[in-house]
């Protein structure tokens, strides 16, 4: 009794201490006048270009095959198809090596284009997804948590997207012919990395095909496309002959944005009006599969419901 | 032979083609001119703050306890923890429900400052490890990749950082209190959602304290720390009487930053001066005996690379 | 003598103060870090308005006319045409009222885009031009120095800055039958300010044009056309038929910025390749005519100097 | 009467043109969310500093005395009087040469502390003192309008805002030294600007204040005080004896501000209560006797009102 009685007491004090917890929350909540409006300029495009943290090390501490890792690959396109498949504002999305750039329609609001929110959500389900599907693409474990960073830059003008997307590319041609000449060099050849860097000094692009072709056999042009040109995740439209119907999918082609004739063929990704998807006839990569999967999936589960 | 000579033409077509990708490289280069610096006004404390997306429906579909998963709050210090043993700059976090946010020393150079850089790297590591560091916590699978989002504020006064700090840490007090009462009454009172909403609607927190109380023996003094206070992540220093040798530890403690004596007793925290640690007293927690394991660890394999 | 050695003791003594002057000021400097980068994004329009502050009051205090002042819009566009002929890179300016916004080109370079910089030229060489040339257009002294501010906005595309130069001579024109009908009821119709704004209150401009032509036997289509649709200020090429020589010239003229027959004759003031300026056929007004005789006592100088 | 009525049909055209108006004007209107936010953070010192542009020339053109102009300097003066008296949230002006610095108190919240507004606003106030207040320093007249740029910068600590005038001064310390030394010697010792430039170089100041002393018997500790110091504009209590009230005003003073006395003394002018000026007890300069008639005078109508 004695115990419950100055329990109350002590109850009032706690009313009184609680009152006063009220009061100075909202004493407190001045500070969020401090956060800043970082609201993007309307009518230009977003795009987030996220970026492996010490992926020279994190490649090596996971054994990743040199110069390029298929599974290292697959896992970074799948993890950006993860991100595409969430938001509808992201037009498309291309990567290579450690990196990946998604880029957002003209005049989305997406989050009201606050900087920060579309460039963290972005990094943290990219991460995210990263971790969570490793062992889809990797047998052995993963042993430590890797990052990305992200930053996110605006293009006024369509040239200036084009121009982003053909340097991006330009870039994995110029490192993946280097690369695969190296590592031919220490790996076949036998060459300590210093004397593989040493030979490739000062060589233009004819002599490093001519290295990989006179002395390994190896045409260039025969390397994997994904290689060459990284991948670029756009939707597209897939026929169902059988059904009749039409679905919307995310497509992973290696196309070649550098040519013009690529954005003749894709100048309705960047156009203002409703955009009408081109008919997909590649082929049905995995990460298309799984789509159509599920799209079956839902459908199936509709008519279910029906019945 | 024929088919080397004509391979011969395709490699002078490709070194002309190779140039050209060079040249081209360069000339959409410009394109790095769009990026906008984001350096952070200087001598001022910066505050890195998370929160988990869609968490409402994250914690039912992975079965938290209500109101408080004690797995799922660990989680979130185990991950915050990574964070800090990463950048020294970060002087603590604070973490409470599905936030957590990170504060820089004043001066930190880190990165140059730059916004994006810091922000991302942050929210991506800790994201990493929330789902990386999983199954340290849970027994059941995480179902899906969780995905936070982030936001960069800056404190140009010590006591505009201390109100930050105290308005996450009254945020926590009243919605703890609300969700305690609120989930007793619905797990142990058999009330509906919707009833236990009404039954709470104006009270105030003493009415709270003795419905726990009164009606379910519920003494919300008792309640465990970290669900009434949330987590502090900050650095002390460790006497190992043993070994006479003093090692820095990052603890978690549930410290009441509302009290003045709390930042009287870690004003050296703040200080300008060169920051000596405090003596940790406290609990060896998980993540506090983490840090002596590994440390003996690492002085061991000093002894025996000298041997 | 005495004298003297003790100033030269006193010398020594500066030496070291002054030694520490610049040690001090040395130390001092980090403050610079404190400023911010502000450059604009590239290759989007950049638009400086600036308005007249207290404008009202202002006006009264100097008598203008009502609701338009000729000597009070001259100068206004005296000032504007004074800032357009110090930066090449400013393609036209448009006032209305008592505010002026200047169109940068797309490129423009101009103090490498630093957002301040450009933005504080304008408006202090616009306000020092509004109190330099006051006598040009007014009898009566100025009271006190006006002030005016002002913002910068980006706009990506053309069809936005088209339509911001659309919605400011939209606005002209409804304030401008407002004004003019509101003022005709109070300076010819006797009515009191008030009884003014009532009688007008939920009008059409239908309404407003027949009061005018009805009651005041005024025709609005005949009001001066700098009334209105404001003041445009372009770049145009003059032939002078005697000399056979073009000039290049500033024009003020008062277009009709909403027909789009405007902006298909003007499209090259908004293409990337050089400008070619059309030739101007309108009248030579006053601001005309100064560029003729000082572009022709410019040549005389030359002719003399070659003699 | 015909004309009457194709007037009337004419109004009715007009009346859809002008619908069309308005709704055009609402459909250009969303060309306002292209202005960005610019904020500035609360709680810290807002610095607007102001330079000439091109003053060298400016000098030249207007004969200004070398190395200093007392008119010059007075008409500067003068004008950041004029924009002092105008914002009670400016605490103090410090200028030198053809530069101006504005000090907000921290907690400023004019113009909800919009960069561009204050940072424009001060600037055209001071241009357009500065040419509307020429006459009452200059007997010659202003050949052409002068322009001044502006930036505006934040201080988080008192610390660094100290630090910032303090480099101001020492700036002007380093700088008029060296001017009056090099004009002394092309003035009175008839070197050629390139001649005492040479002379100049590689010297400390102990040795320009020898120069001056043994050659030309000039003691440099006598130079007035506005050029070896610049002015401070500060708001101080002057006591009226005769009427026994106390009066506000700014005075214009060349305290050192490199001594940290003066902090100490001025510490009011920094801390967050409510100000309380100190008393002035320095000479009666034009600025302070305009400011006490003024007040005189304002009084002396009330009076004449309440009778």
């Amino acid at each position: 009794m004695l115990y419950r009685g100055s329990l109350i007491s002590s109850l009032l004090v706690k009313n009184k201490y609680s009152k006063l917890f009220k009061m100075a929350k909202s004493s407190f909540e001045y500070v969020k006048n401090f956060e800043q409006d970082d609201t993007l300029l309307p009518n230009s495009w977003i795009v987030v270009r996220l970026d492996g943290k010490c992926f020279h090390k994190f490649s090596e501490d996971h054994n990743f095959e040199k110069p390029n890792d298929s599974r290292g690959l697959q896992l970074m396109n799948y993890s950006a198809y993860t991100v595409l498949s969430e938001f509808n504002d992201l037009l498309m999305a291309y990567g290579q090596s450690d990196e990946y750039s998604f880029i957002f329609k003209k005049n989305s609001t997406l989050y009201k284009r606050r900087a920060a929110k579309l460039l963290t959500t972005i990094n943290s389900k990219f991460t995210s997804s990263y971790v969570f599907y490793w062992n889809k693409f990797f047998n052995d474990e993963l042993k430590y948590p890797p990052v990305f960073d992200g930053r996110i830059v605006l293009y006024p003008s369509e040239e200036n997207l084009i121009d982003y997307l053909k340097w991006r590319q330009a870039d994995v041609h110029i490192n993946n012919l280097y690369n695969t000449t190296f590592w031919t060099l220490v790996l076949q050849g036998s060459l300590s990395p210093a004397q593989a860097e040493k030979r490739l000094s000062g060589t233009v692009s004819a002599d490093k095909n001519e290295i990989l072709f006179k002395e390994f056999n190896i045409n260039y042009n025969n390397e994997p496309e994904m290689f060459k040109r990284g991948t670029l995740l756009i939707r597209k439209t897939l026929s169902n002959e059988a059904s009749n119907k039409n679905i919307s999918v995310i497509v992973d082609v290696h196309s070649d944005m550098l040519k013009d004739s690529f954005w003749k063929e894709h100048c309705y990704l960047l156009s203002k009006s409703k955009i009408q998807y081109l008919n997909y006839e590649g082929p049905l990569t995995d990460i298309v599969k799984e789509q159509i999967v599920c799209k079956a999936k839902m459908a199936q589960e509709q008519i279910e419901i029906r019945v």
